[in-house]
C-alpha cells in the first residue's frame, strides 16, 4: 500500500521505517515545516509534499499517518476519513475530550478504519503478559501495577503545551490497563506532586502522579508516574491474578551483571528512552496495521480506545482537583 | 530483667523465645485460657502465672509482655504502667482510635516505656532500606510502594474480630511507610474489593485493597494489599528516589533457580509467612527493646507510632466509605 | 543421647549448638587446649573433661564428635569405635589416603556409625538441587558445575598445615559432586595457579583452582576454587540435565536491590563465610544424625564418602604434577 | 563500498543485511548452488554473480565476503587478496591448522586486510565484559568461565564435516576467551562424552566437551559446551577477577517473569539461537568492519586471531585423544 506521512518529527520518522519495514510505500511526507519533510524525505528516499491535500486527492494513497502536532490531529482525521483513506493517527487524538468526540460524529457514519497510536500494546513483553492474563493460566485478574516514568524531564515548552501529565503520560497507562484487564474502569482517582522541577508546578501541572482505577469487577489499577528516574526509563507492569502473578521487568542496555565488595548482580541500566525500548512496538504495530487492513478486521487500537484513554484522562484531573473518586461513564463502545 | 509473657497464643511464643535469645528471662506466662499457658511454659521451662497481677505485684519483673486479645491491650497497659512495668505490647494498641488515645491520656504522666511490636521495623531488609534512603546516598525520597498480601485468607471468625483490614492488615503497612518516608502522610485515600471471598464483603469488609497516602513534602506512598497471593507471601517495597531506588525483594525458601523448556531462572517459592519470612525482626526487636531500656533510650516504637498507624486506618476507612481523599491531623508527638 | 565434643575450636562451638539445638544433651567438651574447652564449656553450661578418656571410658556418653585437628582424627575414630560410641567426625578424615584406609581397617568389623561431617549435604538449595535432579523432573544429569571460592584467605600458617587446596578446599566439592551425582567420578584432571599471594606458591600450593571429572557415565564436573573472593563467600551450582538446569545461587545478607545511575537491580552482598552461610547445615545434619542412630540407618555421610573425597583430592594432586588425567580406582564400598 | 558476496547460505544471507544496514553496498552474489544465489538475490534486490571471478576480476569490488563451505575458504582468500580484495572470510579458516598456515605464507606478502567472522566479539555485553576487564575496574582477571550450549544438535551429515566440536564451535568461545583476556594460553585440557545422541560418538566426535585452558600469568579459562541444552540457547561468560566479577547471562524473549505456586519469578525462554540472539553483532561487525578499512586500521579480528583458535582446536582434539594437558606454542603474531 502507499502510506502518506503526515508531520515529519521524530515519531513521523518511527512511521516512515515502520512502513518501509513492514514492506509497504511511503507515497510522500508532509509537515507545514519544510526542513523537517525535505531533512527525512532526503533521508529514506521518499518524495516530499507541498501540501497534506496532494495526499487526500491522491486515489493512489491509501493509508494517512498523523503525526502532526495534537490540535491538528481531529481535522486531519476528518479530512483523511473524508477522502477515504485509512488512518493511523498518534496519541492523543485531541487534548479536549469534546473535540475528540465530535470529531468522532463527523466521520463516524464513513466507518474509517482509524487506528490510535498506542504502540505499547505491541511490545513482545506487555503483550505476553496479557496473553497470560487473558488465558487464566494464573486465573483472574485481581490487580494491576504499572510503574511509567522517564528517565528526565523534557523541557518546559513541551510541557506548557502537553496538555498535563494525565493526558500526556498516564494516557499510555491508561491505554494499557484497558488492554491488559479487557474491563473498563468505572472509577477513577488520581493525586499527584511537584518533586522534580517547581516550574512544573508553576505551570498546574505535576511531575510525580498516582492514580488508582477501579473496575466494576472490583478489579484495581494503580498507575506511578514521574518525569524523572535517576536510573533511566523506568517502564514495568504487574498482573496479580488469583492463581500466581505475571510482572513485565525493565529492560536493559546489555545482559552484564556486575558483582563488587559492595554489591551483587547489579544489572545494567535500563534502555535510554521510548524509542529504543519500545523500538519493535513501532514496526510490530505496523505489520498488524496493515494485516488488519488487508484481512478487513478492525483497528488493533481503536478511535474508541483512544476516546476512552482521554475520559480516564480527564476523569484523573478532576479526581486531582476535587481528592474525589471520579466515576466514568462510558457510553457504549 | 525478668519478663512477665501476657498471652500464650502463636505470638506470645514467638516473644518466649525473642526474650529467651537475647539472654533474658521469662519469668512467667500468663493466659485467661489456663492450657495455653501451661502449654507454652511446658515448652520453655517456665512459669505459669495464675493472674495477671500476680507479675505486675511482683518487683523483680520489670517488664511485661502483652501478647493478649486486642481489646485487653489498653487495660494491660494502664496497669503495667502504673505497676512500673516496661512494656512491650502488640499491634494494633486498640481497634479504637478514642480508647487507644484515652490509654495513653491516662499513663502518660508515668512517662511509661512502651513499645508497640511492629516487628517489620527490625527486619534487616526493611532496615537496610530505611538507612539507604535516610543516608541520602540516592537522593531524597518521591515515592514509596508497599505490596503486602497473604499467602491465604485467615478463618471468617478472625476477621469478623479483626477491625477490618486496613486495621488488622494495612497496619503494618502505615507503620513502615512512616518509618522509612521519616515523614507523616497528612492525606490518605483507599478502596478495596472483594475478590477472595464473597463473606468477607458479607461482614462489611475487603480482601483486596489500596491505599493512597501523600505527605505534606509531597512524597506520595501507594500499599497494595490482598488476603491471598496464590505464589506465597508477598512483602515487598520499594522506594522511589531523586537519584536512584532502592527495593525489598520477598525471600525465598532457597536459593534454587530452576530452568526448563518453558521458562528460565524460576526461583523458589517465597517463604510461607510472617513467623518465617520475619523471624528475625522479632529476635531482632528483643535485643533492641533491652538495650534501649538499659540505655534509658526511648522506644524503637513508640506509643505515638502506635497512634500514628491507627489514625492512618481510621482515615483509610473513611476515605474507602466517602470516596474522598481524607486529611490526616497529627497532633504534636 | 549425651554426645562428648572433642576439640573446642570454632567448629567444636558449632557442634555445641548444633546438638544441643536438637534436642540433645552435650555430656562435656575435651580439648588439649584447656583454656578452649574452659571457655567454650562455660559459654554452653557444660562440663570441662580432662582427657578423652573419660569420655570414652563413660558408658552413658553414646556420642563422640571428633573435631581436633585433622592428624588426630583417626586415632579418636579407633578409640571411640573400640568404646562402642557413635561418631562424628569433622572432614577430612586425616590428610593421607593410606591413614584413613588403614583406619577403616582397624575398625570395620566393629561396624561403627560413623557420621563425616560433609555439612553441605544439608543445606537446603543443595539438597533441593539434588533432590530434583534425583527425581528425574528435568531429565538426566548431563553437567555439574561447582562454584566456590572464599571470600579471603585464611592465614599462611593454616595453608602449611592445610593439605593443599584439593585436600582442604576442594573436598567439600568432591563430596557434594558424589551427594548430587549419586555417581563415582573414574577420572580427574586438575590445575591451578597462584594469583591471590605469591607465599602460598611458596610452600608448593596453590589459590585458585580448577578441577575437572568424568564419571563411567560420561557426566562431566568442573569444580572451579579461589581463596579470594573480592564480593564474598562464592557458592554456587549447577546442575545441566537432558531436559533443563537447577542452579544454586548465592545467598545475600539481606533481600534489597539498589537502582542508581550506574546500575539496576544491585543485589546485597553474599552472606560473609561458612558459619553464615552454611549454619543452617549444621544443625539439620545434626537432627539427621540422631535420626540416623535412632533408628538403625547408615550415616547421611559415610566413612565410605569421607574416604573417596580424600581419593579424588589425592588425583587431583597428582594430576596437578603430571598434566595427565588421572584414573580413579574406587574399591566397592 | 561494493561487496561480492560469496556463498548464498544462512551466514550470506546474514552478510548481505549487514552490508546493506551498513551503508553499503552489494554488487553480486555468487554460489555454486545456482538456486541459492537467485533466491537470496532476488530478495535483496541484488546481482546474481556466474562466477566468483566475475567479482575478483571487477575492479570496482573492492570488498569479498567469503560465506562458501570451509574447505573452499582458503583457496578463496588466496584469490581474493591476489585480486587486491578486502576479505571478509567466515569462520574457522580451515578445518586443517596447516592449511591455514601455508594460506597466510601464501598472501602474506600482500598485506591484505582480512577480517575472520568472530562476530560474538561485537555482542554489546560480551564486548562491554571483555572491556570492563580491560579497564581494571574489578582487578585483573583471575578465571573465565565460558558456557556455550546449542539448543539441538544440527544434522549428523552437519557433524560429519564439522571438524568436530572443538573446531566447530568451541572454536567460537576459544577466540572470545582470548579477546576477554588479551592473553595467549599456554596449556589446554579437553574431555568429552557422548550424552546427547550416540551417532555423534559414532562418528568420533562428542557432544558434551569441557575445555580447561591456561595462560602464562596464570588466569584459568573453563569452557563448557553442549549440543543441547533443553531451556534453549544457553550463551554466559563470566570474569572473575581479583576486585569482583562480571557476568553475560543469557539473553531472554522478553521481559516477563512468572509466579506461580510452583516457583518464583520465572523469566522467559531464552532468545532461541544464534541469529536471534547475535543478530545485532553481524551487524555491528559489518559496521566495524568499513571504519576499519576506510581508516586504515587492522582487523577487529585477524588472520592471527583465526589461526590461534583453530591452534587451540588441535590441541584440545590431542588433550581429549591422549587425556594429557597440551603446550601450546604461540609462534611470534
Amino acid at each position: 500500500m502507499k502510506v502518506a506521512i503526515f508531520g515529519a518529527g521524530r515519531i513521523g520518522e518511527v512511521h516512515v521505517k515502520g512502513v518501509i519495514r513492514a514492506g509497504h510505500e511511503v507515497a510522500g511526507i508532509f509537515d507545514v515545516r519544510r526542513e523537517a519533510s525535505e531533512g527525512l524525505a532526503k533521508r529514506f528516499d521518499c518524495k516530499v509534499l507541498d501540501t497534506a491535500e496532494e495526499a487526500l486527492n491522491d486515489p493512489s494513497v491509501e493509508v494517512v499517518v498523523i503525526g502532526t502536532s495534537t490540535n491538528t490531529h481531529a481535522d486531519y482525521i476528518v479530512k483523511s476519513a473524508r477522502a477515504g483513506k485509512h488512518i493511523f493517527c498518534e496519541k492523543p487524538i485531541d487534548l479536549s475530550l469534546e473535540v475528540a468526540e465530535k470529531c468522532w460524529e463527523d466521520v463516524k457514519d464513513l466507518n474509517p478504519f482509524i487506528h490510535i497510536g498506542f504502540n505499547r500494546r505491541y511490545d513482545a513483553s506487555f503483550r505476553r503478559l496479557a496473553e497470560t492474563v487473558a488465558s487464566g493460566y494464573i486465573g483472574g485478574i485481581e490487580n494491576l501495577t504499572i510503574i511509567s516514568r522517564d528517565p528526565a524531564p523534557a523541557s518546559l515548552e513541551y510541557f506548557k503545551v502537553s496538555g498535563g501529565i494525565y493526558k500526556d503520560m498516564t494516557i499510555h497507562d491508561f491505554d494499557i490497563a484497558r488492554f491488559i484487564t479487557q474491563q473498563e474502569p468505572v472509577e477513577v482517582f488520581a493525586t499527584g506532586s511537584v518533586m522534580v522541577d517547581s516550574r512544573i508546578g508553576d505551570i498546574g501541572d505535576v511531575d510525580s502522579a498516582t492514580v488508582v482505577m477501579r473496575c466494576a469487577s472490583g478489579v484495581q489499577v494503580q498507575i506511578m508516574n514521574s518525569r524523572r528516574a535517576a536510573f533511566g526509563f523506568d517502564q514495568r507492569i504487574e498482573a496479580f491474578c488469583s492463581g500466581g502473578m505475571i510482572q513485565v521487568d525493565n529492560q536493559n542496555i546489555d545482559s552484564t551483571r556486575l558483582y563488587s565488595p559492595e554489591r551483587s548482580a547489579a544489572s545494567a541500566r535500563p534502555m535510554d528512552f521510548f524509542l529504543e525500548r519500545y523500538s519493535d512496538s513501532y514496526d510490530e504495530a505496523w505489520v498488524d496495521f496493515f494485516e488488519r487492513v488487508s484481512a478487513g478486521k478492525s483497528p488493533g487500537a481503536s478511535y474508541f480506545d483512544g476516546l476512552q484513554a482521554l475520559r480516564l484522562a480527564e476523569a484523573a484531573g478532576e479526581s486531582k482537583r476535587t481528592g474525589q473518586m471520579v466515576k466514568v461513564n462510558t457510553p457504549a463502545g
